[in-house]
């Protein structure tokens, strides 16, 4: 299966890189909520390729188009269709590797699955399967902000070596959107923003590529969301991130670092705020056993470099035989910049089923 | 919902740390296979408190009964309910601390979610609600074994400081598996474990606590397990790692450290090994693409320092009055050890369902 | 899979006919609700046998036993387990057929579906695997009457050629269940209670069997419960009456009547009644386009005539070869008066699954 | 949720009449089966309005697109996206029925339900939401018949009082389907076919509509399909049946004549055919214990007469007033002839999602 997510708000992506469309389908969008393609549009452009010099220059306008599910501007609880139609495909970037394993690619693997690969820019591997999941994003950032009052912000934090380590200010949204969105790169400090853009920019013209770090938080979740045992609040976000295309670890809160704590130096005292019950530290990353705590859910998302370089690099092809590779074709040097809007749509979507899981979870509420 | 996982062979687990059982019912299991107690209490043995000097007092046997599934030593494609009747539950333990949130532990969650909070030991937040996980995933293991060659191994390699950091040798999994268990830390190296000992006694003795990191890799893997997009191999372990209580994070391969890597660094070279597709390296961790490689599939995930200390603490109670708060009980100052058995299991539970998944994938092997 | 239903409210059941026992895992029941097993003995005293003269005189007390779940008289939005241990199981009642498919029995698909079969009684295709659905349902029913105003009643409607033609009256429901549940048949008439009890004493000398009509309504749902399309509230209800055993079929309101009719003769017509929308006539069975329209839910269930008999019968062996067949064993000549809770059990799941799922159906109401 | 059906082989519809697209997206479909467009339009062309002169006038190609999913020619086992953009809408016919409720449609329990209707068409209630699953049963049949022999055929076999009632062999399928496609109202019997097509005219003529009964078989389905308890075949059948708009009840085998039989009547009796296991009659219509055991699966599903009628009818409004109602609008007096194609189209959905699941049915065939 693997397409889709969630309990109650349900996605369903669908699409290849090369093929028609891709989009995705979603069920259960509650009914009478106003809906249209401009809800949808600036997360898009925020992940579209060719948005900035420091992605891949493919340039695709990624329209979205709402094909069922709304009337006279609002949703009817109909299943949410959404439809970006592929433009500029260049099929003739791809035939020369249509029988070779790209090292750290899911050539390799794709084949062993399913026999039959799309070749054509990666099919269903590649990142432009995403769209899908940011379009369903953003509707569940409307609704989490709308009903809930959660706000979602995510950045990069780290590029190779250089690293962003200053404390972000949650209480303040929307200027840490601005800093954030102010530079191509989307780290919240334009100084580093500057540095990490020439590194991107000398790297992709040594035709290698870089790995990174995307911090991301949820400012507003009230206590109470997440279910324990298997979908703990933590283990679902893990295994939103772990889906997404390059990463490689996923930490919550302290994360790594909590190992070489003891639990007298890790643990999160709680005290009275404003007459709610929140904790001193945030080491539990807004989570404790699976289940929110009123504080800001945060982690971090470790991305390897791209596996696309243009190194010349041996490998294999289908039939055995060993072949040195140089891979032409457009693709991004580093991809942490264009993550960083699929971070967010990720966590939207599991933040958005607990919502509405969470509803019927006390009987005195029903 | 929260306490099933998979989708053809689907685990729900039951019961808390104080009540009458803790286990869990498996859906679909293949029909024929031999199966009885033998083949859960070994691991529910290394997952048990008491077991050795290093862990909680609180001794129980955890005796696992099947109560329906077989047949003359068989299973019959039922589900199969396992059930561990708890034995030495001592509710004094725990009454003063009914209305207080202890740091760091799930006791202000759970309220805040469910209102209702079983304060006996922990309620479903107990540890002993991973019994019903470490039964199915000795099924998971046993399937895995005999019907498609993977062996599945985990053990300790950081507690605090200490860092376990040779290479494990995957080729002779019997030989590690026996260095690993020759120890009560269950890390392969026995001088290590002595320090890793003396360091949890001692921090037991000072009332504080530990946490550390546990490595597993599941050996024999075929190529193409696991299905893009939500469900990637590497997405479905997080989250089973992440629904283990006191984790906060999880690499797959590389990890955090490929951040900091070039791809041309980091790319894994493929290359025939014994007439098969390989590669050189396995920064991949055994799975690209989201779908499984053929070589060793390796992740680690970290546990944070146990939240129960003997320290005295300030907190809040459910009043939302400041309350000075010295937890008594029975518990683990380093959960690491047995950790291991339900890290092992939880992998076996991902595993074999996409084991299964995988057997229609292919037009033409139907 | 099979042994589960629901989304939110998810009931998982397991055990066979003489295994060590019997019961559910119910997942999601909100927290907080008063439960014990008092509120789930009374309808497995409906169902269980032994319980009149015309039932099977197999004897079980079917004690229900909560094994996790509930703290102090409460639910705490843990899965709650149940188990009803076996206690009168005669094990060589059934050795004498345990390789030979008895007639419009289970025993030859169970064999060709998982090779091995559980000759004990059946196994999990005995009529004992309803256990879990009518403890469950048990529950489901307190929370349609507590949180909805829901009240479920079925009741025998016909039994071979003797029928109940009656209109009942669901404006009282307490005084129709009494007069259901004042006779071992559950027919809402002392009278023809008579006969069929008669009838079924008689067919029980001569070794034959029956087989009848259940009907059931549910009063009180509001509209707006189901969801198109594959969801819609007659298609869940058919699935589930059909997964009750010896059903051969279902109608909603009209049913197959309704094919006889013209649109103008069978429409039912809007008109206000206290202020709410209402029909004058209620052939829709309280359901219009899968979704509940505020008038009662009312269906009827066709089962076949018991496939056990005590005739002799020719049939075959899993060797192949033609034998005849002489059914010992303890059985019901008609299975009716037994079936109503069980199709009680049945509507309450589905019910009150679709009452969780639309609290979320509404943008305005979150 | 609602628009989604199967475990392994999963679709989700989307679309409603008068909006910009409906189709729908299949998980799970295996890679590397030939598949285009012209695998899917002949049932569409078999469901679409204006085929013929009984049917509804508005006038629609229908034509399928497949958007993603497959590649040169074949699946890739990524979601087949399927799209039938909509061309021949005119808002015009439904403006006047806005606010009013429809006897017997959708109108009013869509609006209970989601507070904000689609009144353009009946929007997601509308039979053209059924075209995403005739398009997705196309493919389900495709699979079934190369890669498990079964073929499946459906016919209409009574209008009001007009039945059908010869015995129909299902040793010559395309000879049957030849009878039965020969005629508009697709009934195997050129002689009542003609009299049913004069009833059905007249019936448009005086503004009235027509139910009746569709019969449908599925011939090769082996023995051991179906999964108890709530995955019984005989129940997913009825959920999917009872899925389509308009039906009323369903039976299966004997359905309710078995009522009426006792029980050495009605078994089937087992014996040798062609050295495999059979049944002399079948009664079981093809499935016992909710397990096929290799006879046809027969069953009945009854439509009831269309609600839509020309007559004035009395109904109420939004606000509650009392109005008078005359439709206008194309409609079908009679959707008997186009339900053909999607009751085959659900019985395909279902089992070619048992074929998948039986795949794992067995440990020794791991």
């Amino acid at each position: 299966m693997g397409s889709s997510i969630g309990r109650m708000f349900r996605v369903t992506t669908y699409g290849e890189s090369h093929g028609e469309a891709l989009g995705c389908v979603i069920e259960n969008c509650p009914a009478g909520m106003p809906l249209s393609e401009a809800d949808i549009q600036p997360d898009l452009d925020r992940r579209r390729p060719g948005q900035s010099r420091i992605t891949t220059p493919r340039d695709e306008a990624d329209r979205a188009k709402i094909l069922s599910g709304t009337f006279e501007g609002k949703t009817i609880g109909a299943p949410i269709a959404i439809a970006v139609f592929n433009e500029n495909a260049r099929e003739k970037d791809y035939s020369d590797i249509k029988d070779v394993f790209r090292p750290s690619h899911a050539d390799f693997t794709y084949h062993a699955r399913y026999q039959h690969r799309a070749w054509r820019g990666g099919g269903r591997s590649s990142a432009r399967a995403t769209i899908g999941i940011v379009a369903a994003g953003a509707i569940a950032k409307k609704i989490l902000r709308e009903k809930a009052g959660v706000e979602i912000v995510a950045y990069v934090s780290q590029i190779k070596d250089l690293a962003f380590k200053s404390d972000v200010d949650f209480g303040n949204i929307s200027a840490l959107r601005d800093r954030i969105e102010s530079n191509p790169v989307r780290v919240p400090d334009a100084e580093l923003a500057e540095k990490m853009a020439r590194l991107i920019q000398d790297t992709r013209q040594a035709g290698d590529s870089l790995g990174g770090i995307v911090e991301c938080a949820a400012v507003g979740v009230p206590a109470g969301w997440g279910d324990p045992v298997f979908d703990r609040l933590d283990a679902l976000i893990a295994r939103a991130m772990l889906a997404i295309p390059a990463t490689k670890g996923i930490e919550i809160g302290s994360g790594f670092s909590s190992v070489t704590m003891t639990g007298s130096e890790h643990n999160d005292i709680f005290e009275m705020q404003n007459g709610k019950v929140a904790t001193k530290t945030n080491r539990s990353g807004g989570i404790q056993g699976g289940i929110s705590n009123g504080m800001p859910v945060t982690f971090r998302v470790a991305f390897k470099p791209t596996a696309t370089i243009s190194h010349e690099q041996p490998s294999v092809n289908e039939k055995g035989e060993s072949v040195m590779l140089k891979v032409k074709g457009r693709h991004d040097p580093c991809v942490l910049p264009r993550a960083v809007p699929i971070v967010e749509a990720m966590l939207a979507l599991v933040l958005v089923d607990q919502f509405m899981v969470a509803q019927t979870a006390q009987y005195d509420r029903l």
